[in-house]
């Protein structure tokens, strides 16, 4: 694959997190949208900075990474010379490293564990550092392909619930930039539109860190999908004015009774669908949802730090000696939810029963 | 008046517009909150600048800088030794001037008009240039403390409503700043925490011109009440939470049956309000009651252009290329109002009776 400087040459699933020339390979999602720049970290210590500034973010996406980190690892071990205990001793290390860039990304802490077994498995039979090195590095790749996949199955499932001509509204980016590449709320979208159908979008800029403004927006424009970005305090003029089909979101968690947990501002968006009867529709892999979970009530909602609601970047428009509260997640009451959409299909109220398969796979 | 430098030092009413040594004198609150600069406008075109630069905006504020500019009008002409059919001849096309600067705002035409018709009333009368002058002056500052009584008598009156230990959200700036310097919805927060009740802030925090985040937090802050800012997707968890007794914010327009329209983003702060048993207050003075004006659907919403949205000063995060819809007011229906607050108190639903004497003055 070469590395594209115009977006538009950009191959489709986005090359989020690839492995090139012995290196992880990120879509510097920092610089989005001003400069398409491949963030290139050598070194775990590299790639372990590029999560923490969040180069690459949401769950799937830094799953992948971080499975590609592990692999990584061992591909310098390798080049160093080591022998196979050497190197799983520094993966050990690599790995902790990797756990502590997001501590409550629970995609980076399944990709990890997902890895160690990998070696955990054929360690100590003779197998050589080259070979363990080459099945890291697919499992890796596997694991990429698997999101890629599950975006597929999710758009498809979702896109059948889309007018021939439609307009959706979506909050934050759950597209291909945090996922694989294809994307979960924005995957319902991608399939619509390549399927043939007509489809525009509403972005909700999304404060305070602007990922519909900037990413959304930027992924859609770059794929030919005709957006337009709003601030969140004019979805509810858009919702009453009639011309929305349809506003569609991810969720960063969904508890066993269907309440979703998802960016802060989802939850108004979900009563303001409901105030003027346009469905509400959440899409995520089956990994989101928590068969430990009863209902939103247990789900703990980050704060993040004040700062990021101040201003942002480096422009700072609160006064001096003014603080802000800047809770990262709200829970949608699954009530205000008229369907979930994994890759298994169309799942309907009541989730208790639609989900049920959550339970019996938990319990196996 | 000393110009301090400042704002724990400035006086109460804020000295939003004043006169001093022959200039129209604003608080500049383009350059607010970072730096509290006074914009000395000694003739009018650079009067005209400030207001159509947003140095001073705010319907009440306009009016008020409208009116101390026909008395510098005025003032120069005395200066420059012109008689009085010269000076008139000057106001007029002055007039003409600052009426162009913001076409919308009803405040400016009703405070320019005031003014013509004070020297109206006495020209020809072979009245002297100075003392037209004087009474011309006398008029603009009549004007500015006749809103500040109004901002007075609104503030008590809807202080009442609130408990002695009160948690208020608000949205935009509807605060000193944007009137004669006492305020509207934060009117009534002044009003409370000046009898001794115990007042916090939360202010949403109002793209894409961030009303709240910039001016709200500051002019708060600098009469020393506790204000938190939030992003508008935060406004819904913070009334789930029940921490805020009561929404309160201004209205630019208000049709005869209640509805009342305000800045992008009071309507869905509306529904929540109601969802989560919040009361929801409207603030405003008698002037904002339009009595020809049936419902909010008779209401004009201004869109303003694109460009706020896509960033915010000289910096902009969304991609080239993608567009944004920016409806500067939305609705919000009277069946969500509490109550409406004027000058005359608080009035509930139904708004047809209990805002009756609007339709009883207009027809007189």
């Amino acid at each position: 694959m070469d590395l594209p400087n115009d977006p538009r040459d950009l191959p489709f699933p986005f090359p989020v997190v690839t492995w090139r020339d012995g290196a992880v390979v990120l879509i510097d999602q920092c610089r989005l949208p001003e400069d398409l720049i491949f963030r290139i970290c050598r070194d775990i210590p590299s790639l372990c900075a590029a999560i923490r500034e969040l180069a690459v973010r949401g769950a799937p996406a830094i799953g992948v990474a971080a499975a590609w980190g592990l692999a990584l690892s061992w591909d310098l071990s390798g080049r160093d010379g080591c022998n196979v205990e050497a190197a799983y001793a520094r993966l050990l290390s690599d790995r902790d490293a990797l756990a502590a860039t997001r501590p409550t990304a629970v995609n980076l802490f399944w990709a990890l564990d997902r890895q160690m077994r990998v070696v955990d498995s054929i360690r100590g039979e003779g197998v050589g550092l080259e070979i363990i090195g080459r099945l890291l590095a697919a499992e890796a790749e596997t694991i990429r392909e698997q999101d890629v996949a599950l975006g597929r199955a999710m758009g498809a499932a979702g896109a059948e619930l889309l007018p021939a001509d439609a307009t959706v509204l979506t909050h934050c980016n759950a597209g291909g930039l945090a996922t694989g590449g294809y994307g979960t709320a924005l995957g319902v979208v991608y399939a619509a539109h390549d399927a043939g159908k007509k489809i525009r979008v509403y972005a909700d800029e999304t404060r305070p860190l602007l990922q519909g403004g900037r990413l959304t927006a930027w992924e859609l424009h770059a794929r030919g999908v005709p957006v337009t970005v709003i601030c969140e305090g004019a979805a509810a003029s858009l919702l009453r004015s009639g011309v929305v089909d349809a506003v569609i979101t991810g969720a960063d968690r969904i508890a066993r009774n269907g309440d979703a947990a998802n960016k802060i501002g989802t939850y108004p968006l979900a009563v303001m669908s409901r105030e003027h009867g346009v469905p509400f529709y959440v899409v995520a892999p089956s990994s989101t949802l928590d068969a430990h979970c009863p209902d939103g009530a247990a789900i703990p909602v980050e704060e993040r730090d004040e700062s990021e609601v101040l201003g942002f970047r480096d422009l700072r428009w609160c006064p001096e000696g003014v603080g802000a509260w800047n809770p990262a997640f709200d829970v949608t009451p699954a009530g205000l939810i008229g369907a979930i959409i994994t890759e298994r299909g169309v799942h309907r109220a009541p989730y208790r029963d639609s989900l049920a398969w959550i339970e019996d796979e938990s319990v196996s």
